[in-house]
């Protein structure tokens, strides 16, 4: 078993790793940068190191720091949590010619998976059903052109290098293809220093389902069943719920078939996520493979009673899985709900400051993941995300009620934050009788953000 | 369904009781004496009615006052949490009688088990194994001497209306039976009104261990298997498991039959738990019934998947078990540490105050049941339990490492509190072996202290 853990990243994650290691005897290195010196991750940690300023180039995404702080701390391995070096391929394989275990795949399988069309096309091999689209990069708008004209209007233009919405654009017609095509490799470039693009059809009013998935060196794979991610706005998840509650049994089995499938043509290690459109006739498609813990994770842990990153931490120690696909059953229904440092009625702005007053809750089947607490300040440099209430209940209207008390429990005072926005989504006739898709946030906002 | 329920206690479990509620959209109506203004039942309730000043015989055993305030605000139920006048027959019969659901057992029913000496004797009857002893009450010294030789010394003398461990005495031999008798018997007049004595042979070293059992008004009876509360300070449980880690499957089953055939017995309805001793023999003795939920019921809760207050809530609303025996299993093993305002250095010497500082853990399989924040003070009139800290884990190894880390991330300043104590037990050779019985802390109390 690794003994001593150097967690690359912050807030939440952090906590929530330490959180496992601690309990499984593992020694934990907290890193931060000088604005994170109060962070909650720094106090947890049994030793905390400063890896640079506050911007996160020279700190949360400075690699040498990072690496140096693991080896002079004498860790053996790194978990990089997600968001920042977790998809980093480079940091994976520098991680481990130090001779440290880094917890995730390979650096070849992030490369593979982060080229969004390179892992197109190895779906399509392997036969795992893809979103129809171009088979490969497109170099120019007139080849684009041709390619949305032989699938159909509308498309989606995405970045290869891409993720969280960024370098993405819907084109309905041929009208709009230009200018919105090289506005999207624009972004691309900007965001991720790489602009080839791809495209696919665009699936109208879909559900975004993915599973969970493990697999360990010896080449076991299970799924840990499906999350419900399809309450987005701007293609960022704002509530997450599993089991989905639109799935038949029959479509759960073959989309975890596929996931397996999917995870293994790529011989992947650890934990990761196959996410999937299914349109309105229950038809799916891959889209895409995250190759990290995702921040959702904790509602298949409720539902599973399996502690996800507790087994990141075993695979890496070269465990094999210690239950069998047959062994995982779901029990309840689960929901999470982003916590967001932000005012939804100026367009989801950030707001950062201190929190002056924090009730969190809690009872029965309740959870909540955050690194604030009351008098803590929070920095307008990293994400806003400031927690996630997550909650358990017999079945999905106990999650839903069990949620809107939880929310109105939750007080948040000194900083703006979108809860009342969740307790309306909550609250919504659609999301309760399930009548919804990706569009929901955008169709509804009027009436979401009176709440 | 019921729709509106009178929470006729305080602090947090009248908070768990109002979560509950919420969550099946039931209305509730707190009380609250003078001194409890700020309490956060009051805050959370739909309603909230003061019932009197800050003395307990004022408010919160003020019968008049609280069924008032049921009547004057629409209630067609009341919940009496635990302690106060959760076991007192006559604000059951009387709430009745107002027409209003007592959730809870009949008074009669109360007042069977809540007189000892009776209680004992119908078990015997239906042939529940109990600790040899007095077969009724014992009038004078003489008698109580002759039947301690008869079943052999050690013995215990108990209150008949005792409970909480006033008015119980171990004698030993003859020469000191007179003088502790009397003044056990003294205590009992002082705390219950009420001298009436019996006797029972002291099992040394046992394991107290109790069935949570739940039966509806049309004679289905289930129990949802045991909890272990063999961490006690002088007869105050310190620390309750679940499932308890030295039954084997055989006694376990064994145990469960006998305490469904004692509720049966009395015509049990509602939620309550039979008490047993466990001796070095694996022999069972059945002590006494609560007539009551139990502080301790979340631990139940975690591995049963049961919502024990709902449950409650759902037999007084005349509806039948959902479930059967067979189909309620023990999964993972959960524990509870009470933490109270209190000196461990100082005879464990209650601490009100104010608490300055409050940093509840949180994570996957951990649940804090509270009522305090941060800035709340606690008053000095009432109990010194200021929250339970609850947790769940795959099995004893895990959920002792959870809350080893869950205590650790525990902060409360401005008061003292018993959470080293709770850490030193958690870190003691015997408990982690779980070689220990009901006499733990007396035996380990220097060590523990240190803690």
């Amino acid at each position: 078993m690794l003994h001593k853990i150097l967690i690359a990243n912050r807030g939440e994650i952090a906590v929530r790793i330490i959180r496992a290691c601690k309990e499984m005897g593992i020694e934990t290195v907290a890193i931060y940068s000088t604005a994170d010196d109060r962070g909650l991750h720094v106090d947890l940690a049994d030793e905390a190191i400063c890896v640079g300023p506050t911007k996160i180039q020279d700190s949360y995404l400075n690699m040498n720091n990072i690496l140096s702080a693991a080896v002079a701390t004498g860790c053996d391995a790194i978990h990089p949590g997600f968001g920042f070096l977790s998809e980093n391929s480079t940091f994976a394989t520098l991680t481990e010619e130090l001779g440290l275990k880094f917890i995730g795949p390979k650096g070849t399988v992030i490369d593979q998976m982060g080229n969004k069309a390179k892992a197109r096309e190895m779906m399509i091999q392997s036969g795992v059903p893809v979103v129809p689209g171009s088979d490969g990069l497109i170099e120019t708008v007139e080849e684009g052109k041709a390619i949305a004209n032989r699938i159909g209007y509308p498309v989606l233009v995405k970045a290869s290098a891409g993720g969280g919405g960024r370098g993405m654009r819907i084109i309905r017609d041929d009208s709009e293809f230009e200018e919105l095509f090289q506005t999207a490799k624009l972004e691309a470039k900007m965001a991720f220093g790489d602009d080839s693009m791809y495209m696919e059809k665009f699936i109208e009013n879909p559900r975004h389902i993915e599973f969970q998935i493990l697999a360990d060196q010896y080449g076991n794979v299970v799924h840990l069943y499906d999350r419900d991610c399809s309450v987005q706005r701007r293609n960022q998840k704002v509530i997450e719920e599993a089991p989905s509650p639109v799935l038949d049994q029959k479509t759960r089995q073959r989309m975890g078939e596929m996931a397996v499938l999917a995870a293994k043509t790529v011989g992947y290690e650890n934990a990761g996520t196959i996410e999937f459109l299914l349109d309105k006739h229950h038809q799916f498609y891959f889209i895409e493979m995250n190759t990290r813990i995702q921040v959702e994770h904790p509602i298949t842990e409720m539902i599973t009673g399996i502690d996800l990153i507790k087994e990141q931490i075993k695979i890496a120690s070269n465990l094999p899985l210690s239950f069998t696909q047959d062994e995982i059953k779901i029990q309840g229904h689960a929901m999470e709900c982003r916590i967001n440092a932000e005012n939804p009625h100026q367009n989801f702005k950030p707001s950062p400051g201190t929190i002056e007053v924090l009730n969190l809750p809690s009872g029965f089947g309740v959870r909540v993941d955050t690194a604030v607490y009351q008098g803590y300040e929070i920095p307008p440099f990293y994400d806003s995300m400031v927690g996630k209430l997550i909650v358990h209940g017999e079945n999905r209207d106990e999650a839903v009620a069990k949620m809107k008390r939880s929310l109105e429990e939750l007080v948040v005072t000194g900083i703006d934050t979108n809860i009342d926005f969740q307790y309306a989504i909550m609250d919504h006739p659609d999301f309760i009788s399930n009548d919804y898709d990706t569009s929901f946030i955008q169709q509804h906002m009027r009436e979401l953000e009176v709440g």
